[in-house]
C-alpha cells in the first residue's frame, strides 16, 4: 500500500495532513487518503488507483480477488468498489455484496479502499446503517454518489431529503465528521442529466463546499477534455484534487454498453480506428492500451492530473500494462515489515505478529479481528487476548480450489501414510504429482512458498521424504541489511535478523526420540503437542513470547515483528490439527480408506516446533533433524 | 539485589509464593521478600541481610552511604533501618530520619528495604501516617516492634490499643492487607523484660498467628542457642522462617554497650578471649570476624538458619570480610540491564531509560518519581511524560563532596577556558591536577567513569584537551556475549548491542563546523542546542526515540534499555547547562574570574550528542571530530 510506501518513503514527519492520525514510534502510520494525495501531490510523485465492480458469483468473486492480488503489487494509492443498490450492497456477511468485496480488499488484501454509495431509493435509516457498517468494517473512504433514476421509476428524491449528492454529503460529514474522506463525481462533459456543462460545474462546486475531499472524474477519451475541466472548475474555486477517470478500451462490445450508460461519445477517430477491427479483441485490446497510455502522458504532464484513476471493469491485464509503460506500477518496494502490512486504520499499531499464521495470514486477520488494540514494540502476555473461532474464518472463498482441483493435487485416493508425506515433500519441490499437477497449496498455506523457504528447499525436501511434514520455518538471519533482496524489511540503511524456526507434524515414535535428542541442545526452544492435547511437552515458559524476527534501523527503536508466543501457539495448534479433518479429510467419502489415513494424521501425528537462539552460528536444527531419523533407523 | 539475581536464574516461573505480583514480559519482577526467602529455602540458597541505624548528621548519612555502597554489592537480600522515636522517624524530609534513610536505600541505593517501626510512644493516627509514608517511598517490608519501656514513663500502652507487636502486625494487616511484608523479633533467650523463656515463645507466636510473615532473632553468642530457639518455636507450630541476628563484636565498648542494652550475658568464653586485649581494637576485631564466623557455618550447616541477618552498628568491614569468608558476599552477578535496577517495587516494569541520566541515575530516579507508569518493550513518545524538576533533587547529600573538596578538584581560581578543558581531561585519564588531586567527577557525573569508557579513554583525553567537553560516550557493540565482563547484562547466552553515541559541550564556532560536516555522515543523528534554545539543530524526528543499546537472548522478547530519546533530550539538556551554574559556578565568588569563566561556557558553549546508526562497522564519529578539529585550525 502507498500508506507505507509512503512512510518509508518520506517519514510521518513530512506530511503535514490536517487530520493526520499518526502514532509515532509505530513503522506503520495512519494517514487519511487525502492527505496521502496531497503530500504525493507536492512532491510531484503522480498515483493511481482502480476501480471495480463486485462479482455475481462466489467464482467470480474468486476471480476478481486474483486480479486483484496482481494490480495490488502495483501499490495503488486506494481501490474503490462500485455499489449495486440491486444486489444488498451495504450486507456484508453477503459474499459478493459491494460492502464485502470492499471490506475483504481492505482487511485481506491489505489493499486501502474506498467504496461507493448512492443516497437515493432508500430511506436514511439504512443509508445510516451502511455508514456505520463501512466504520465498523474499516473503509474510511467514500465515493458520493446520488443514484441513478430511471425512467418511469416512483422514487421522489425528497423521500429521504437527501436529493442530491451535496445532500448526501453533507449527511455524511455531519453523521461522521471527519472519519470518511469523501469523494465526489465529476463530468467533464456535463452530467448526462444536467441541461448545461455551466450548470454541471456548480454542482460540483456544492458537493465540494458540502465537505468532498477529492473529485473523480467520470471517463472522457480525450484529454483536453479533462485538462480543459480542471480549469473550468479551478475558475470557479474548486480547488481540492480532480483524479481523471480513465477506461483502458477492452474490446468493441464494453466500449459500446459504457459510452451509452455515460451517455458519451466515443470520438472519432477511435471509433474509425476500432470499427475496422471490431472482430479482434486482442488488436482492440493492444490499441486500447496505447491510447490510453499516450492520453495518460498528456494528462500527467498537464500538471493538471495528479494521479489517475482506472476504470479496470474487473480485468488486469490492461490496467496492468498501461501502469508499467507509464512507470506507475511500483517495483520492488521495501516491505515496511516481514509480514504484509494491513491497510485497515484499526490495525494500524499492528506492529507483531505470531510466527505460527505466517502461511495463513488471512485466518490470522479474521480470528483477531475482533481485538481493539494490536501489539506494537512487545507482544508480552498473550493469554487474555482471545482469538475468534477457526469456524469464524468465513472468507474461505478467497484462494479456494475447488474440490476437484484439491483432490488432483492432494490424490484422489490415498494408501498409505507416504502418500501424504509425498504431498508435502511436492508442494516444498515444487515438481508434479503423479496426475501431472503442481501442488501450489497445502491446508495449512494459503499461498506459494515465499523466496526465503526456497533457500532451505532441499533441507526441507528431505526432511518432508522422511514424514516430517514441515508447515513454516525461517531460515536465521545474522544481520543483512535491510534491503537485502530476500530477507530484508523495514527502514533503509538497517539490519534484519532472525532466528531459525522449524514447525512439523512427526509421527509419536519420532517425537519421542526428539525428546531424547533435545536436551543435548540448550539453544533450542520447543513445544511438542498432540491434537488431544495428552501430550504438551516444552521447556518454554508459559507465557514470555520469544522474538525471531527483529530489526535495528538509523533513527528507530527496535522492531520485532514476528515472535514464537507460547499462548498463541495453543490457539494455532488447535486450527493446525482442525486443517488435516476440515481442509483434507472432508474431500473423501466419510468412510474411505483415504478419510481414515487422514484422520490418522490428526490424531497420531504430534506437532512441533523448534526455535535456535543461537542466530549468530550456524543453526543445529539440521542436526537434531538428521539425530532424530538416524536414531529413528538405529533402533 | 538478590531480586534480580533471583530472576537471572531461575525466572519467576519457579517462584510459587502465594503474593506474587510478577509481570511476564519484563526482565526484572517483582517477588515480596517473603516469597524470596522461601525459594531461597527451597532451593536451600543461604542470603545476608544487614541492618543499620539512622545517623545523627548529614554528614553521617553521606558516609553511611558509601558503607552501604560497598556491603550492597555483596548481594544482600534486604537491608534493614532501625526506628530512632526521638528523631523524628517518619518525617522523610528530614534526611537524617529512619524514612528518609531507608527510602534512600531503597531508592537510590537500589536496595530492597526493610524498615523498623514501634507501636508505642504515639497516637494511631500517627503511625497510619508513618505507614502511608512507607508505602508512598515504595518500601515493602517493616519490622514491627513494641518499642521499649523506659522507667518512670508516662506513657500507657493502652493509650492507642497497641499494647503489644501482636498488635501492631494485626492493623498492619488491617490497614494494608498484604502490602507490606511483615517481620518481628524473635528472642533466643526470652525479651528482657518478660518473665519467662517459655511466655515469650507463647507472644512470638502470637505474633506471627497475627500476620507476621517471618522472625529475625536478637543477638547471641553462641550458634545453640539460636538452634534450641528454633526447635522450640517449631514445637509450638511456628513454621515461618527464623533468621539468627548476627553481632559481630567490633570493640570492647560496643559489646558492653550492647549486651547490656539487650539485658545479655556475654558467655564466659568470649569473655575470657576479649578482656585481656581489652585495649586492642585491632585484635578485638579480628577476634570478632572469627568468632563470627565459626559461629555462622554452625548456624548453616546446621539447616535452622536459611540466612544471617547481620547488626553492622553501621561499619562495613567485619561484616564484608564475615561475609567473604562464608562465601555469601556475590561476585560477579550478571547485570539485569546495562544501568542498575531499582529495588522499588513501583519502578519494576521500567527496562528503558534515555542515556543522558547514564551519569546521573539518582538525578533521573528523583526527576521522574512520579510516574505511575515506566517504560518496558518501547519507549515510545514521552512528550507527555512529565519530569520533575531539577530542583526536587534533595538528595543531593549522596556522594557530594565538601565545597573544599570540590574547588581542590576542579580549581580554585580559574583563569581561562583551558582551566575546565584541563580538568576535563583529568577526569578522563585519572591523573592528579596540579593540586596532586584525582578528579574523581564532574558535575554531569554521579560517580566514577564506567569500565566500558575506560576503553576509549585516549579518543576522550585528546578530544577534551582540545575543547570538546564530553560528558557521556559508549562505544559501538556488535553482539557480544551477554556475558562477556565489561559490556555483558541481561540473560545468559544473549548477544548485546550498542550504537555508538557521544555527548558533549563544544565552542559556538566548533559545533558550526560540525553543522557543515554532519551531511557527510548520514549514518549520524544529532542535536545541537543551546542554554537559551535560540540554537536547536537536529536531524532527528522530534518525537521518535533511538534505541542505542538491546539485547537478543535465548526465549525473551527483545530488550532496549537505553534510548536517545529527542523530547527526553530537552528535558535533560535544561539539567546539563544549569549543573553548569548549580555544582560548579556556584563554588566561587559572585563577581570572581572564576564565576565567570563557568558563566561562559554556561551561555557560549553547547551541547551536541551524535549517535552514529551503523554498529556493525567501526564508528565514524572520531573521524567527525577529527574533521571539525583539523577544519578548526585549517579556518
Amino acid at each position: 500500500m502507498i500508506l507505507t510506501k509512503r512512510k518509508m518513503r518520506t517519514g510521518p514527519m513530512e506530511m503535514n495532513g490536517e487530520r493526520k492520525e499518526t502514532r509515532k514510534g509505530s513503522i506503520n502510520t495512519f494517514v487519511p487518503l487525502i492527505d496521502q494525495m496531497k503530500a504525493q501531490i507536492a512532491s510531484k510523485d503522480p498515483w493511481f488507483s482502480l476501480e471495480f465492480f463486485p462479482p455475481k458469483t462466489m467464482e467470480g468473486a474468486n476471480d476478481l480477488f486474483q486480479r486483484m492480488k496482481v494490480l495490488a503489487q502495483g501499490q495503488p494509492l486506494f481501490c474503490d468498489v462500485t455499489w449495486h443498490p440491486s444486489n444488498h450492497p451495504g450486507d456484508v456477511e453477503k459474499p459478493t455484496s459491494s460492502m464485502c468485496v470492499a471490506s475483504t480488499m481492505l482487511n485481506y488484501l491489505n489493499i486501502n479502499t474506498m467504496i461507493h454509495m448512492t443516497c437515493t431509493h432508500q430511506p436514511k435509516m439504512k443509508i445510516k446503517e451502511h455508514l456505520i457498517t463501512a466504520k465498523k468494517e474499516g473503509i474510511r473512504n467514500i465515493l458520493a454518489l446520488r443514484g441513478d433514476f430511471l425512467p418511469g421509476e416512483d422514487w421522489d428524491p425528497k423521500d429521504n431529503n437527501l436529493s442530491y449528492a451535496k445532500d448526501f454529503v453533507k449527511f455524511i460529514r455531519e453523521e461522521h465528521d471527519n472519519h470518511f474522506v469523501i469523494a465526489v463525481a465529476g463530468y467533464p462533459v456535463g452530467h448526462p442529466e444536467c441541461p448545461s456543462y455551466r450548470k454541471d460545474l456548480r454542482h460540483l462546486k456544492e458537493k465540494v463546499d458540502a465537505g468532498a475531499d477529492f473529485v473523480i472524474s467520470q471517463l472522457f477519451f480525450d484529454a483536453k477534455t479533462f485538462i480543459d475541466f480542471v480549469d473550468d472548475c479551478r475558475k470557479i474555486g474548486i480547488t481540492c484534487p480532480i483524479i481523471p477517470g480513465i477506461l483502458p478500451i477492452q474490446s468493441y462490445d464494453s466500449l459500446r454498453h459504457i459510452s451509452k450508460l455515460a451517455k458519451l461519445e466515443v470520438p472519432k477517430n477511435i471509433g474509425d480506428t476500432i470499427n475496422p477491427i471490431k472482430g479482434n479483441d486482442e488488436a482492440i485490446r493492444k490499441f486500447g492500451i496505447f491510447q490510453a497510455v499516450e492520453m495518460c502522458k498528456v494528462l500527467l504532464n498537464s500538471g493538471k492530473a495528479p494521479g489517475l484513476h482506472f476504470y479496470t471493469l474487473n480485468r488486469d491485464y490492461a490496467t496492468n500494462c498501461i501502469l508499467k509503460k507509464l512507470g506507475l506500477f511500483a517495483v520492488d518496494i521495501q516491505r515496511p515489515l516481514p509480514w504484509k502490512l494491513s491497510a485497515n486504520y484499526a490495525r494500524i499499531d499492528e506492529e507483531i505478529r505470531p510466527i505460527f499464521w505466517n502461511m495463513r495470514p488471512q485466518s490470522y486477520i479474521c480470528r483477531t479481528s475482533d481485538w481493539d488494540k494490536f501489539p506494537n514494540g512487545r507482544w508480552g502476555n498473550s493469554s487474555l487476548a482471545s482469538f475468534g473461532k477457526l469456524t469464524d474464518y468465513y472468507m474461505f472463498y478467497l484462494n479456494q480450489p475447488r474440490k476437484a482441483e484439491l483432490l488432483k493435487m492432494w490424490g484422489t485416493h490415498l494408501e498409505k501414510e507416504e502418500d501424504v508425506w509425498k504431498v508435502f515433500q511436492l508442494y516444498i519441490t515444487g515438481e508434479e504429482n503423479e496426475n501431472g499437477i503442481k501442488i501450489s497449496m497445502i491446508p495449512w498455506n494459503d499461498d506459494v512458498l515465499s523466496t526465503e523457504t526456497s533457500l532451505i528447499t532441499n533441507e526441507l525436501s528431505y526432511l518432508n521424504s522422511q514424514g516430517v511434514l514441515t508447515i513454516n520455518s525461517q531460515p536465521a538471519i545474522n544481520g543483512l541489511s535491510s534491503s537485502d533482496p530476500v530477507f530484508g524489511w523495514g527502514y533503509p540503511n538497517g539490519y534484519v535478523y532472525q532466528k531459525a524456526y522449524l514447525e512439523f507434524f512427526v509421527a509419536k515414535e519420532k517425537a519421542d526420540i526428539l525428546k531424547d535428542i533435545l536436551p543435548k541442545y540448550p539453544q533450542v526452544n520447543y513445544h511438542i503437542v498432540s491434537s488431544k492435547g495428552d501430550i504438551n511437552d516444552s521447556n518454554c515458559d508459559e507465557t514470555q513470547p520469544i522474538a525471531v524476527t527483529w530489526g535495528v534501523f538509523p533513527g528507530q527503536e527496535i522492531i520485532q515483528p514476528t515472535v514464537v508466543d507460547p499462548v498463541a501457539f495453543n490457539i494455532w495448534k488447535q486450527e493446525a490439527f482442525d486443517l488435516w479433518k476440515t481442509n483434507w479429510g472432508n474431500l473423501y467419502q466419510p468412510d474411505s480408506e483415504s478419510r481414515k489415513i487422514i484422520n490418522y494424521f490428526h490424531e497420531h501425528y504430534l506437532l512441533v516446533n523448534l526455535v535456535d537462539n543461537e542466530f549468530q552460528k550456524p543453526t543445529c536444527l539440521w542436526d537434531i533433524m538428521a539425530d532424530m531419523l538416524s536414531e529413528e533407523k538405529r533402533r
